[in-house]
């Protein structure tokens, strides 16, 4: 089923002892082939001391474009990844191929850090939910979110409905709503998505802000996204 | 020294093993006392397994009010104390009194939950730099860092210099520069800081998003604070 795909999965220390070998074992029982990427090439130990790894490659030796989808697990593996400049080189490169990206528990820690996440829709550790909304993201409570090429889960609870939804998206059979012909309903509806994501993250920025200067700034811009909203429904 | 000075330790599960006892025992024997407040009653963890303890208090049955400092140690408990919402009450009301806040390590997780951070320089855990610079927060790497009521440090090996730090303004050796009656000059100094603190959040939002348009209206955002920090400069 998934002959020929190459999936990374980006590893440190304290890395989740679930979640970095039960997607790994999947995805090279059905045929992938799975290269875990290391910050550098020492042994690492599982967050429960559970597991100790070897990572296969260096992040400074890989390069995006040579694989076909990528995880980044959770634990405390994502805070190590996220404030190491090579890696979020790595995960900027490979979020603008549009390829499958999988993030479990911690794991969207990395995608805040990298600066994408502005408008996407993906679910995580509720720990954290907090920082996903910080930047934009748009945080639901589910299983397995599929958002465009982001695949996201919450915890090792979610690994099956996570293994099973990222191998469909490895074997093309999720196909990005950007990537398709759109129709210009399509299109539109695209759209309004994007409007309404703005719009709920200004007001939402609005809400924590105590400066009622720079409240009112963000009530504004979240103003005139509703009217942009409002023009494309 | 501390006699009569009430301090409260926010704990949760997988609390850091480290960074609860140290700072109370330090606070008991300089003579304050000190209520481990949990999120319920339960006995707790450490996140490595080397203590267990049974709070003091519940968060729901205790008053911000009752105390004179406040202490939220890292580890794994803030990112349980963050998504309760009696203590982010309790946070944010013993915020308003302005006394002394202590955060270490994952503490400001906690703090970026309660929405207080704009515009405050703090130090934290490297890993959670970029979620207190999303909310507008100042991060510093150093041992300790004091502005204003929050007292901040940044893992186990910063101990020293923050129990000693804590104890200080607990004494009311650190005096808030808000809390003092300002000179004209001094006022318009932290009116500066304010602004360039403002203008620097939206510069660094602005670098971090990807849609061009939203990104121009964070850079428009910032030139308008810069242009009010030049004229107060």
């Amino acid at each position: 089923m998934l002959k020929g795909k190459k999936v990374a999965i980006l590893v440190g220390p304290q890395f989740h002892d679930e979640e970095v070998p039960v997607p790994r074992d999947y995805l090279r029982q059905r045929g992938a082939a799975v290269d875990i990427i290391g910050l550098d090439s020492s042994e690492l130990t599982g967050k429960y001391g559970r597991l100790t790894l070897i990572p296969d490659r260096e992040i400074g030796k890989s390069r995006a474009e040579d694989y076909d989808g990528i995880i980044i697990p959770g634990g405390g593996a994502p805070e190590r990844i996220r404030v190491d400049e090579t890696a979020l080189q790595f995960v900027r490169d490979f979020w603008r191929t549009g390829r499958p990206f999988g993030v479990i528990c911690h794991g969207p820690q990395v995608l805040i850090s990298a600066g994408v996440l502005n408008g996407v829709t993906l679910t995580s550790y509720i720990g954290i939910r907090d920082d996903v909304k910080n930047v934009g993201g748009k945080f639901v409570d589910q299983a397995v979110c599929v958002d465009g090429q982001l695949i996201s889960s919450r915890h090792p609870g979610d690994l099956d409905a996570f293994n099973e939804t990222f191998a469909r998206a490895l074997a093309g059979e999720l196909v990005d709503a950007a990537e398709k012909e759109l129709t210009p309903l399509e299109a539109l509806q695209v759209a309004i998505s994007r409007e309404k994501g703005a719009q709920d993250f200004y007001a939402a920025v609005a809400e924590t802000l105590n400066d009622e200067r720079v409240k009112n700034k963000f009530k504004y811009l979240s103003a005139i996204e509703q009217g942009h909203f409002d023009q494309l429904s």
